[in-house]
């Protein structure tokens, strides 16, 4: 039986706040409607790898939706009936979540119903990264981690196979911006502290690692 | 200068052995002559991430030249004039090595000449897993880092950014199997010590992960 004491506790506990996004964080910060993604098209595939680099210039403007769409299902949507992914995963238990901070706020993919669900309002673009482009270019995927569904093993254990499928994901995320003449960059400096804090993360998640993607700039 | 006993310990480490593979380990072994990879073509790529799964029934039929040459550019070949490749990797250091485990021995990825350079004789590929089919199929692909170019960072360190880059090269290689109608799966059930015996790895390589590769079968 929870005593009052126990809460309160529980209330301004962190990982409460997190728990009710919907309700507290993500007040006033609309809802993204996706168009369903493009299964098909893009460039050929041997093409794709050619184009495969890192960028780290970025011009401001957002992605439209469709790409939007289009590239969040190319990292991890669902790609056939049993739910599974365009990217594989360790021991077949889901532990990625994708946030995508853009200038007002931040969303989590979910690719059950491909939408990006509201989670944060104001602009931490500039908290997941190091770098000054972080800041400016249109969109930080922030890959975080469920140490939760990932039982006994070992904390750094947990980091590994987690790090493991970010980076089937962020290979996705490379193909695509390469065949859609985006630029991307899967960055592994990331102030881990900050950001956590930032993105309130219940106990037990934890980032990996982030990756910019916008038009190609400055 | 070098004493005498610190060069018979020298002779006698396994560094120095896994350092002549051409003259010992692999005498015998046949040079493959990998075709130019063809570096267009393949299915869009919104199609190859749709088709995007793990596979673990094999055909024993031997991959052909030109798909063993484009599978393994697609992996981890140099797509630009900088010497960089299809994969990103940890803060511009290359620390992967594919080396290629099939019926009559294991040969060395050489991205650079795109080649395969012969490296043991024999048949280890019941030892790159666990499984009964890694066997069989024709083709396991065994990634190793080379921890020694990982400077001061920590072992579980190298161990994870080591195991990123894997996660990159692991994508490319479900994708373009997903363009080109094979069949793969990448595998961390891997009998680590046994298999880094048999590689004969010199001090601070490891196996990160393995992947096996083949046309769909029982």
């Amino acid at each position: 039986m929870m005593t009052r004491r126990a809460t309160g506790l529980g209330m301004i506990a962190s990982g409460a706040v997190a728990a009710m996004p919907d309700t507290i964080l993500a007040a006033e910060l609309a809802p993204i409607d996706l168009p369903p993604p493009a299964r098909q098209g893009g460039k050929p595939l041997m093409e794709a790898l050619l184009l495969r680099r890192s960028i780290r210039g970025y011009a401001a403007t957002p992605l439209p939706p469709q790409l939007l769409s289009d590239l969040l299902w190319a990292a991890n949507g669902i790609n056939r009936p049993t739910g599974d992914r365009t990217a594989p995963y360790w021991r077949h238990i889901m532990v990625t979540d994708i946030y995508a901070a853009m200038a007002d706020g931040v969303w989590l993919y979910e690719p059950k119903s491909h939408s990006l669900q509201p989670y944060l309002r104001g602009d931490i673009r500039a908290a997941t990264g190091l770098q000054d482009f972080v800041g400016t270019a249109p969109l930080d995927l922030v890959y975080v981690a469920h140490g939760d569904r990932m039982g006994d093993i070992r904390a750094e254990e947990r980091r590994l196979y987690a790090s493991v499928d970010v980076g089937f994901i962020g290979q996705n995320v490379y193909l695509f911006c390469a065949s859609a003449g985006l630029a991307t960059v899967f960055r592994g400096a990331v102030p881990y502290d900050d950001l956590t804090r930032k993105l309130q993360l219940p106990a037990e998640q934890f980032v990996t690692f982030a990756q910019t993607v916008g038009f190609p700039g400055e």
